[in-house]
């Protein structure tokens, strides 16, 4: 019923040569098994559906139309809805990210930004510098546009400005891309000197810096850090979303750039999808302008809060000698790494045998490592599901790692 | 406030190539001149805000949330919420678009098809095929993958078969862009024969066609024809819209292609944005399935045709000797053309310093061309303004030729 294209010559050749950059990625795959009925899923990154506000969405739903009409339906300036452009200045103020009205652009998610920034900027073969491991989103974004890629190392606060400094004396990198704030897949934060040192590195190479910031809302301890963007607002285009205090059903992100790249930034979304929605784009407005993010943020922080808790909590108590993970104060992952052994991909198979999911945290490397890592996502699931998990994913690594093959039952 | 990008060396150069064929467009500048308060604007294509089903979509914005909570603000496959997909399966068929729903994608707006087709297609230096005059936000999504581009001669009855066979001889044409009814800006249709032989040149050439289709569900008169897509389904790739039906700040188009490269659409549309916004597509969902669009839409025809008909009416009784214009069967454009001494440029300037905007033509040709012709909207404004715009657009015409320089007083 449905035709192929017709098979007179092969597919390959009727595609652009980018193509080849853009095959399914491997996590694609593990989400489609993570989201069977019946899994336990620690692989995806969706934030917990109740911690949407949802009264509060309905009743902005109805309010916007109520009041705005046909306005908050028709075609809109693609720069973003004026009221949200607004409403965001001094919500990022708060965030240490200081620009007016024209800084600002929204998008299709933050998703939009990292697609339209490569546009702008990436011709095949320039040089992107990404930590490893990365946000997979963003190199599928970027693969567009045949980047190079160059990694910088990591480590437990972040990038190394250290590894940074000699990737930029050997390289022409043309954009460096970073999840400064609880980084997917890691949940590590850079460090406030290391922040600075970058901000220095970017003047002293004159590098631009996308700055990601999906996560930094999401702090259950401690003290805020400023963004990259407050020390070096000339080369960085800070981007950030509302789909983790808001819903990410709505599609809305928005970035920060220099106001001459902000233009380019305009004419290139223009072509993709004339504008963001106009009616999220007003809900969002409104969420905000009217103090709902403020009041329900603290509700999202403590229904997080006690799942990291937990999550960390059986790491302590089950994974065997050998393991290390981070400490996330924020975000949404939990990573860890088993001794040098573990086939982690073998422990992947099991645990999905036995209805438990995460994602081996080698999918994350744009340059290969991490072959005994895993991502652990903890917004998903409440707190005893995660106990239960963990342990039988460490009974499973234990098992194997004792040449024992465990079945894993499924957690109740 | 706002930092400018770092200013030790052009910004050009910190830019990817791309970006010179992607600079602002002259309608973009004069969309902006059309909405300044107290124009009369027959330049826009805007929907009327009164076409909108305002009641209705405050019901189903409701309803969707009571009915599937946070299931409709959740994140979504790529390829588009499932309910939608599964209504347009019958939508799609009434028009005369078989598929069944792995054909079908859901996109940011058709805007979003433009783009992403043309990022799975083409590579620097590939050719387009497009008519002339195009659609303008096609040629700016396609810009940003560097291609070249070949016209398609045209006249009253759409595209020429016998012109596009001599380009398919002469040029290897990856891909040919139509708009075959109601045709964005000329208000063309293309004849059924000539549809039947578009799609023996696909197969006979083995080119694939984006048949782009915002329009065809405005239609006042005579009976519909069926798509190109009808007759060679696997040479084809159909996009069409909710923009026009339903809301356009909903931001809801979608495509039908052959499941080879409907995957391809995905794999390059996650890149872009993930997907597109759950909530709108799930009203949109609802306003499909619970039978509102067929209620509904009467009710835009109804509005529309009297203003086609003021506007043909106001061309009949003002037009000077020497013009000639389209007389559209639906959609929301009239194409005028001038007698050959006329400078229509000097014309816009006229009418706009008079409070009266249209979009000189020549701006909707990619390769030259259309210097005496223009576009009027008729869908914006109601008949009696409509009718005094023609007057006045008119009268300033014949001055013109007269040698005189008339002012312009505003309509009321």
């Amino acid at each position: 019923m449905i035709p192929s294209i017709a098979d007179s010559r092969p597919l390959e050749e009727r595609l652009a040569r980018r193509t080849a950059r853009m095959g399914a990625n491997a996590i694609r795959e593990i989400l489609k098994v993570a989201s069977q009925p019946g899994m336990v899923s620690l692989a995806g990154g969706l934030p917990a559906p109740e911690s949407f506000p949802l009264e509060i969405i309905r009743t902005l739903a109805d309010d916007v139309l109520a009041e705005q009409g046909a306005a908050a339906l028709q075609y809109n300036a693609t720069e973003g809805y004026g009221p949200l452009r607004e409403a965001l200045v001094p919500f990022l103020a708060a965030r240490g990210v200081e620009t007016g009205i024209d800084g600002i652009t929204v998008f299709s998610g933050s998703q939009g930004v990292l697609d339209t920034m490569a546009k702008v900027l990436i011709s095949t073969g320039d040089v992107i510098a990404i930590e490893s491991p990365s946000y997979l989103g963003a190199i599928s974004a970027f693969n567009a546009y045949e980047p190079n890629y160059v990694s910088v190392a990591t480590d437990e606060d972040g990038v190394i400005p250290e590894d940074l400094a000699r990737l930029l004396d050997e390289h022409p990198v043309k954009l460096l891309y970073l999840v400064p704030t609880f980084q997917n897949p890691t949940g590590r934060t850079l460090s406030l000197a290391r922040r600075k040192a970058v901000a220095e590195l970017l003047r002293a190479h004159d590098v631009l810096l996308l700055e990601d910031d999906p996560y930094s809302s999401l702090r259950y301890e401690g003290e805020a850090l400023p963004p990259i963007h407050a020390f070096a607002p000339e080369h960085v285009v800070y981007t950030s979303t509302f789909s983790k205090v808001l819903a990410p059903g709505l599609r809305l992100g928005f970035s920060v750039a220099p106001t001459d790249l902000a233009r380019w930034l305009v004419i290139a979304k223009q072509g993709v999808d004339l504008h963001t929605n106009t009616y999220g784009q007003a809900i969002a407005a409104a969420y905000l302008a009217e103090g709902h993010l403020a009041a329900h943020l603290p509700h999202i922080l403590d229904l997080y809060r006690p799942r990291r808790d937990a999550l960390l909590g059986a790491m302590d108590t089950y994974a065997p000698p050998g393991w290390r993970w981070s400490r996330p104060a924020g975000g949404m992952f939990l990573w860890a790494e088993g001794p040098a052994e573990l086939d982690v991909l073998g422990l992947y198979e099991r645990c999905v045998a036995g209805g438990i999911a995460f994602v081996p945290g080698q999918f994350f490397f744009a340059n290969g490592g991490g072959e005994t890592t895993m991502r652990l996502n903890f917004t998903s699931a409440e707190a005893p599901v995660l106990e239960r998990a963990v342990s039988e994913i460490m009974r499973t690594a234990a098992a194997m790692s004792d040449g024992v093959s465990a079945a894993v039952p499924v957690p109740a």
